[in-house]
């Protein structure tokens, strides 16, 4: 079954749209979050954050802050969460890579329960060691 | 005071650095959520992602690509998050863009409560008019 959002994109399927760029469109999450809870996808059908190219991965960073600054503008946002989900695990539902762009009008809509904990340097600079290597 | 990260940058703070672009740097967040919780950081420092350059945009975003595709092969990560969050509401501390890439070994590592659902058209369609004005 063809993606989705690539149906989408060709017209196949409705869609609400926000914004469109030459290289990819905004257009709302039909399951908000908070009002305004916009998707920001790029036209090509890549999976991972890594398969953008630096043209891609500009105007899609780009239209979501422009696409944020409206929720601020239009529709009284005091806040913005950006996010994008990688692998299902992560909870990627479907494999389009794409950049939700979440309003914020008050504390608690979305509550994110994570356990962040100061690491000990040598762990830290272990981890840091092993990043670098799959960078070089 | 001085922001934080600028001075991480300027080197007059300890980080643990993983990469470094023209534009930007990836450090890893001392209360790492997960193992291998980095943060891609653009040089300059400003606050919205409205105020990204092309060039910035495209480097942190692709910065951040990279470190995933690092996390999967030298740490094992599965999947992975990635999220800048856009004034106090929405839980920025520091008041300098960051976008943190978070990777994912196991479900329920981090745990998002919200409640998504399914927006009636004529409210989505009012909202996308909303945004459009604000795009224009």
């Amino acid at each position: 079954m063809e993606c989705v959002f690539c149906r989408i994109l060709k017209g196949e399927l409705p869609k609400h749209e926000v914004a469109g760029r030459e290289r990819c469109v905004a257009f709302l999450d039909i399951n908000p979050a908070t009002r305004g809870h916009t998707l920001v996808v790029p036209k090509r059908h890549v999976e991972r954050l890594s398969e953008l190219s630096e043209d891609e991965a500009a105007e899609v960073l780009r239209l979501a802050g422009e696409v944020a600054e409206a929720c601020v503008s239009r529709l009284g946002a005091a806040g913005v969460n950006f996010w994008i989900n990688q692998g299902k695990v992560a909870g990627q539902v479907v494999p389009h890579l794409h950049l939700h762009v979440v309003p914020r009008y008050a504390e608690g809509e979305i509550r994110v329960e994570m356990h962040q904990k100061q690491a000990e340097q040598g762990e830290l600079e272990r981890v840091a060691q092993e990043l670098r290597k799959g960078l070089e």
